[in-house]
C-alpha cells in the first residue's frame, strides 16, 4: 500500500483525492487541513447573503472519508523530505510515499496605515469565520469592500440582501473585474451595482484606516473620508509558499511553489497544485498569476493522473482565464485574454463586437440580449480572448468557448462548427454569437 | 458581377446568404421562396402555444433586403443547367454564375386510408398555414399528434396552453424521442407529458382514419379508435429533391441532393445544402437522415466559404445529433450517438451515468439535478454520446459537449479540460459532469 498525504484541504485537494481514488488501486490517501469546516470557495460571497445559514455553504469531507480518504486537522509544521515524514503541530508523523502541496493562498494585505484596527477583515477559507464575519456585517451600516474584483463585488452585491447599509466598494484600477473584462462589461458591471445603491469608486486607492481601537473611517488617496463600522478588504491573494520553501522545493512567494506540465516540482517525491503552484499562460506562456477554483481542480486531477510517474501527456499545457459571474441575476462570462491585455502583450488582433437575442423568435417570453466580444488574433483567426453577457446560460456558453480556445480553435474552426439551437435556449441557427464572431472575422481576413 | 442564385428561403438560404455577404464582393445575391412569410422553423411549435400570435414567429428578411440581396416570390418551376438560367413560374428567366439549391425537406405521409380526411394536416414553414392550423386546434376538443419526435413532443405540450383539450401523442417507436435519446430520458418526457394530461402511446401505429369529409376517428394497431376533431402528423420529413433530379444532379428522394464536404453537388455549378442535401454521419461514415436547422445553416456558411472554388478545406466532413429541447421547462440535450444506436451499430463502447446539481453550495436557490449519460469508445476513450437532463443551461452544455464530439475529444481530453464555475451558473469545481464521467472512464479503462 502507496501513502500519498495532500497538506490541504481545498478545491485542489479534493479534486486531486477523487481522480486519485478512480485512478489508484493499492494506494492510501491522507489529507491534511488546518480548519474543520471548508467552505466551497466561490460560495463564499453567497454565505454573505443568499445563504441564510453561511454553513450551507460547507463542502462535505464525508464522500471522500466513506471511500477509505483519512482527513487529519491539524498543522503541518514541517517535512522531512529526507525521511519523507509529515510532521504535525499536535499528531504524530506520517509517511508518505508521494506528497502533495495543496495549501492554496492567503489574502494580500497592503501596509496601510491602520489596517490592524479591528473590523478589517479579510476573505478566509473558514465557515466559522465567515460566520463571525457575516454577524458583525448585519449589525453595521458602513461597511467599505476594498477591491473590486469577482469575490468584492458579489460581496457587496450580497450584502446589499441584508437590509439597508452603505456599501462602498474602493478599486484602484479603472474598473471593477478589469481583470477579466473590457471596459464596456465592467462598466455595465459597474452601473448595476450602482442601481442597487452601491456606491462604487474607481481609479482610487486606499492610503489609511482610522479609528479608535474599531475601523471608524477610510481615507482614500483623493482626500475623502469613508465612514466604515466594517471593512472587507479582498484585494487579491499570494501563495501559501512558506512550507514549500521550507522543504527546500523551487518557487517563491509571488509565483508559488514551481511545477511542471504535470505538477511535478523540483523534488521527484512532491507534487504541487491550486492556488499554491505556479502557471503559466495558455497564450503568452509567461507565469500566470491567475487562480481559480476551477483551475485547481484541473490541477489536482493533472496531479492525480500523475502522482506516481508522468503517465498522462496532456494538452493544454496552461491556463487562461475562463471566469462567469452573476451580478444581480445579469451574467458575465470571459475567457482567454482581454483587448486591453492583448495591447499590453503587443499581439495583434481584431475585436469582433456583436449582440443577438438568447431566444428565437425574439417575441418568446424570457428572451434577452446576448452580447459578446471576441478577440481573434489578426494573422491566423486564432481565439484569443472572449467576453460574454446575458442571461443564466452564460454560465455555461463560456465553458463551451473556453474549451475552443483551450483546442486551439480559430475563426474558421468556429465558422464550420455546428451546434444546437433551441427557440427556448439558444439564439436562432443564423444568430449564434460565436458563428457571427466568427463570419465577421473571416470577412476581416479575406 | 457574379450571380448568385439561391432556391429556397428558410435556413440554409439564410445561412448561406449571411455568410456569402460577409465573404465575398462583386455577387450578386438571389434568393426565391414559394411563400411570402417565412417561420422560424423550430419556433414553429410554439406558435401553437406559448406566442399569441403565430406571425411573431417570423424570420424577417429584412436584414438580407437592406444588404442588396434580391427575395423573389415565385415558384421555380425549372432549371436550364446548360444555358444557366432559373425558370419561374411568374417571373422572368434568372441567369446565375453558381446555384444554390436549398429546396428543403416535406412532411412524409404515409399512405393511410383516411389520410385525405379533412383536418389531417403536416407541418410545414409557412406562417399562414401554421395561424390556420392555430384557429382550428382553438376549436377543437380532440387532437390527436402522429409522430412523437421534437416537433410533434413540443406542439402537443404547447397545445395544453391552449385550454382543455384531449391531446393524444401516437409513436410507433418504443419511447417518443427515441431517435435521440436513451430510455431513461425518453420515459422522463413522457412522464412529463403525462403530468400535463397528454395522452401518450408508445409502440403503436396508427392504421386508419375514419371520418365524413372531416377526421372523427384514428384507428389504432391494437384496435384503439381515439376520438379526433383535428390531426396533426409529425412523422418526418423527406428531401424535395424533384427539381435536382429533374436538373440531373447526383441524388435520389431518401439521400437527397448528394454533395461532397464543401456542398457541391455533381454539377460544378451547384451546390445544394441544408435538408434536401445528402449528409454524412460524423462517426459511422454512412449517410445521415438527421434534419435540423441547425445543420441547415452550417451548410449554409459551408456552401458560402466554398461557392466558387473549394477554398475553405475543413473538419468535422460530417453531421451528428446535436439537439436541445424543453420540455415543460425541463431541458434535455444530446449530441451524437445513443447507446441504442451504437448497439446498432456494433461500436464497442462504456456508458457513464451519473448526476449532480446545477448550482454550488446545492443550499443555493433555483439549484437543481442535472444528469447526464455519456458513451466513451471502450478502446480509445473517445467520446461518442452525450445526453443531459436539467435546468435551462442545458442548451449551452450540450453545445459544449457536441463541440468535443466534433473536436474527437476523448476522455484523457476532457479530464484535463479548465472549465468556468460559478455558484449562480454551474457545479461545483469538483462535480462537474464532464469531468467527472471523464474520470469514471478512464478508471474503467486503466
Amino acid at each position: 500500500m502507496k501513502s500519498v498525504v495532500v497538506v490541504g484541504g481545498g478545491v485542489a485537494a479534493k479534486g486531486f483525492l477523487s481522480a486519485g481514488l478512480a485512478l489508484h488501486k493499492d494506494t492510501k490517501f491522507t489529507f491534511i487541513r488546518n480548519c474543520e469546516k471548508s467552505p466551497v470557495p466561490c460560495g463564499i460571497p453567497y454565505a454573505f447573503g443568499t445563504l441564510e445559514n453561511p454553513y450551507d455553504n460547507i463542502s462535505s469531507d464525508q464522500g471522500l472519508i466513506n471511500k477509505g480518504v483519512d482527513l487529519i486537522i491539524d498543522e503541518v509544521v514541517d517535512v522531512d523530505v529526507e525521511g519523507k515524514l509529515v510532521k504535525l503541530a499536535k499528531g504524530n508523523d506520517i509517511a508518505y510515499d508521494k506528497l502533495v502541496m495543496a495549501t492554496g493562498a492567503m489574502p494580500f494585505v497592503p501596509p496601510f496605515p491602520g489596517k490592524d484596527l479591528k473590523n478589517i477583515e479579510v476573505i478566509v477559507k473558514d465557515l466559522d469565520v465567515v460566520k463571525s464575519q457575516k454577524d458583525k456585517i448585519m449589525a453595521a451600516k458602513n461597511i467599505v469592500v476594498v477591491g473590486g474584483g469577482f469575490i468584492g463585488v458579489e460581496i457587496a452585491d450580497e450584502i446589499t440582501k441584508l437590509g439597508e447599509k452603505n456599501i462602498t466598494i474602493v478599486e484602484l484600477a479603472r474598473n471593477v473585474l478589469s481583470a477579466a473584462f473590457d471596459v464596456k462589461y465592467c462598466e455595465e458591471t459597474e452601473e448595476i451595482l450602482r442601481k442597487k445603491g452601491i456606491n462604487v469608486l474607481t481609479e482610487v486607492g486606499v492610503t489609511e484606516f482610522k479609528g479608535n481601537d474599531k475601523v471608524e473611517k477610510v481615507v482614500l488617496a483623493d482626500g475623502t473620508e469613508l465612514d466604515a463600522d466594517f471593512v472587507l478588504l479582498s484585494i487579491g491573494v499570494k501563495p501559501n509558499v512558506d512550507l514549500g520553501l521550507k522543504m527546500g522545493l523551487n518557487g517563491d512567494g509571488r509565483s508559488g511553489i514551481i511545477v511542471d506540465a504535470y505538477q511535478q516540482t523540483s523534488n521527484p517525491d512532491v507534487l504541487a497544485m491550486g492556488d499554491c503552484a505556479s502557471k503559466v499562460d495558455l497564450i503568452t506562456g509567461k507565469p500566470s498569476g491567475i487562480k481559480l477554483a476551477s483551475i485547481a481542480a484541473r490541477e489536482g486531477r493533472v496531479a492525480a493522473a500523475n502522482i506516481f510517474s508522468k503517465t498522462m501527456v496532456t494538452d493544454p499545457k496552461g491556463v487562461t482565464s475562463l471566469f462567469s459571474t452573476s451580478i444581480d441575476g445579469v451574467y458575465f462570462g470571459a475567457t482567454g485574454m482581454t483587448h486591453e491585455q492583448l495591447v499590453r502583450e503587443n499581439i495583434e488582433h481584431e475585436v469582433v463586437e456583436l449582440s443577438t437575442i438568447d431566444r428565437h423568435p425574439e417575441a418568446l417570453p424570457d428572451a434577452s440580449e446576448m452580447i459578446g466580444s471576441f478577440m481573434f488574433a489578426k494573422e491566423n483567426g486564432k481565439l484569443l480572448g472572449c467576453q460574454i453577457r446575458g442571461a443564466s446560460q452564460v454560465a455555461e456558453a463560456i465553458n463551451f468557448l473556453g474549451y475552443a480556445l483551450q483546442q486551439d480553435a480559430t475563426a474558421q474552426d468556429l465558422f464550420v462548427l455546428n451546434y444546437a439551437s433551441h427557440p427556448m435556449g439558444t439564439a436562432s441557427p443564423n444568430k449564434y454569437l460565436v458563428h457571427m464572431a466568427a463570419t465577421e472575422m473571416l470577412k476581416r481576413m479575406r
